[in-house]
């Protein structure tokens, strides 16, 4: 089953039959609500030097000049600043690493090396996740619901990727110089981790995760492994479409919509499937693929990998959410399921998008 | 750091020096307990013909006796009997896929393809966890966790391993015909699933998870791929030691301790590195990859992989605890999170045990 794109670029609104709900979508409520008022009480987000020259580069935290950190192996170098990222986290959120009950990680390589060997050496309780590029969002909304719950108290979640180590393992090695085609995206080097506090009088000036929904894995048909976006934003609008009708919100009460790394192809082809369902995606939406580099940085439609909604999210998103600037924001993380083996073996491509809704402490205020 | 493990089978007890609590062991709480009392409401186990001719073979529920189950890949095979585990557990519930919440699930292969596939066609919201072959208490722990905290009503949790698969990606072709050494394990070929439901009047007689443990990452610096089962001891010993200290439970509480797939020399290990920090491992400690193949199967020291113990644990230990012969258990699977690539690069083995503690609907009467 092909991707419905038909002109939907130049589409005149007036002409649209409105389509029913997308395939798989379950009248089943599926929205996670936190009422114990979860906080996002420390982050930080760490970057490659491409990613620090970049249209939001002036947020992040650090940037590591060296694609190898000194390290011997892209992927020592990629433990190093996902190590950097989660220790700056819990210093940000004032904590010692002896306060953190448990870290929730994941990140793109097999058996998730990267997210295990640095759990192992910072000696914190772990559990893996793996949802792609969804990460970030998996382990947000994981942190929230055992915070929420009352669980723990403290909980580091974390995700990183690294251009290198991805195209060796997914795509080419690099010392080929492949020739990547138009509509390919470009592997975010960098991390960000978030801690997850619970609600008190020293954590109440720190934006709150209300909710979370988990993505259903959605699969329309695409196999190209370089075109990531168009299979990723059906699942985008899955998830979406059940947040805009099952959390009682509309597109306008969210200062920002935000999806992980669609890129510019995949969150154009995720407008038109929301707009083909009656919900128009306007200024207030943003893909962090599409965001995170410079036309001039010639990486095509944009980011992808786990640190690119990650990094942007722990710097950008929060800064205005602290200072008020975004009162709520919808953060959808985007991730593709394949890997080189079913690629080869002929299967196609399924998506997943899980989403959280965060508010600032001043939501609410006027 | 080698494993210490000097003659410890001989070991005369009343010699030995207690040990201090194991590295990185944190006095700060991490068991998670569960008062709302969610409950295994449905389980299955799908094997392959090996693993239906060992001991306990007649537990499992469906064997399938060819490897490939009618599939033109061993992956797609794979896939069918997670399908099948999952739709039967759902069964066995006496639920419709409709009325699942979530699916929690895992697998070995590389972004776990297994899981993500078998989802995108079951339809139910996913959240893809990692722990290697700890995947199924990983799950059982954030299914009773989520139902725990009434974010779900049902939730559907699965694992599965295939030894053809497994072997292509970890070791070498099966075509290859290698030799195995002596300290090798077999990966065992199975899926199994269970559904953690709410306590209410119609899941009274099920049996109830009461608390979990999230693992901590452990690495002794074992760095051969085929011995596993020394690589995890030391994660099963930390988290086994964790329950003991800290849920109030002695090894006597419980009917059986069962940890996932150490086979013959892991869990050997465990037991002594336990007796060296003064807690004796009696009749009632049982490992699953000890258990699941016959001296006569040519294993060498067991199975593994995520289905040997998610196997075991959802035919014989549920039909024990559904019986009230069982009247608690401790189920502690372990998982080894490297990769080949990370062994190429010359890192050692990091383990990791995650627990989950059950009781019979019959626990307490007596």
């Amino acid at each position: 089953m092909a991707i419905k794109h038909s002109e939907p670029l130049s589409m005149n609104d007036s002409n649209i039959d409105v389509l029913p709900p997308p395939t798989g979508y379950s009248k089943r409520p599926r929205v996670m609500r936190f009422y114990n008022t979860p906080r996002i009480i420390g982050r930080m987000s760490v970057v490659g030097e491409k990613e620090s020259k970049g249209p939001v580069g002036k947020y992040f935290h650090k940037c590591e000049t060296d694609d190898k950190m000194g390290e011997k192996t892209f992927e020592r170098a990629e433990i190093r600043m996902f190590d950097t990222a989660v220790r700056g986290a819990v210093r940000d959120a004032r904590l010692n690493i002896e306060d953190v009950d448990l870290m929730i990680s994941g990140d793109l390589l097999n058996q998730m090396t990267t997210s295990s060997y640095a759990a192992r050496d910072i000696g914190v309780p772990h559990i893996g996740i793996y949802g792609a590029c969804s990460t970030m969002t998996e382990g947000l909304m994981m942190s929230a619901a055992f915070v929420d719950a009352g669980y723990f108290t403290n909980i580091v979640c974390a995700a990183s990727s690294h251009f290198a180590t991805a195209e060796r393992q997914f795509r080419y090695p690099l010392e080929y110089g492949c020739q990547r085609p138009p509509y390919a995206q470009w592997t975010v080097t960098g991390a960000a981790a978030s801690v997850v506090g619970k609600n008190c009088k020293q954590t109440e000036r720190f934006p709150k995760i209300v909710m979370a929904i988990p993505g259903l894995i959605t699969d329309y048909g695409v196999n190209d492994l370089n075109n990531m976006g168009a299979a990723m934003a059906p699942a985008a609008m899955d998830t979406m479409f059940t947040l805009l009708t099952q959390s009682g919100f509309n597109v306008d009460d969210f200062d920002m919509i935000v999806t992980g790394d669609l890129g510019k192809l995949g969150s154009d082809i995720l407008r038109d499937l929301m707009r083909e369902r009656g919900i128009k995606l306007g200024q207030n939406y943003i893909d962090c693929g599409n965001i995170i580099y410079d036309v001039e940085q010639k990486c095509y439609q944009g980011g992808s990998g786990c640190a690119c909604s990650a990094t942007i999210f722990n710097s950008f998103i929060m800064d205005k959410l602290m200072s008020g600037e975004f009162k709520r924001i919808a953060y959808l993380a985007t991730g593709a399921l394949m890997s080189t083996q079913s690629c080869y073996q002929g299967e196609t491509i399924p998506g997943i998008s899980h989403a959280v809704v965060v508010e600032s402490p001043y939501c609410g205020e006027d």
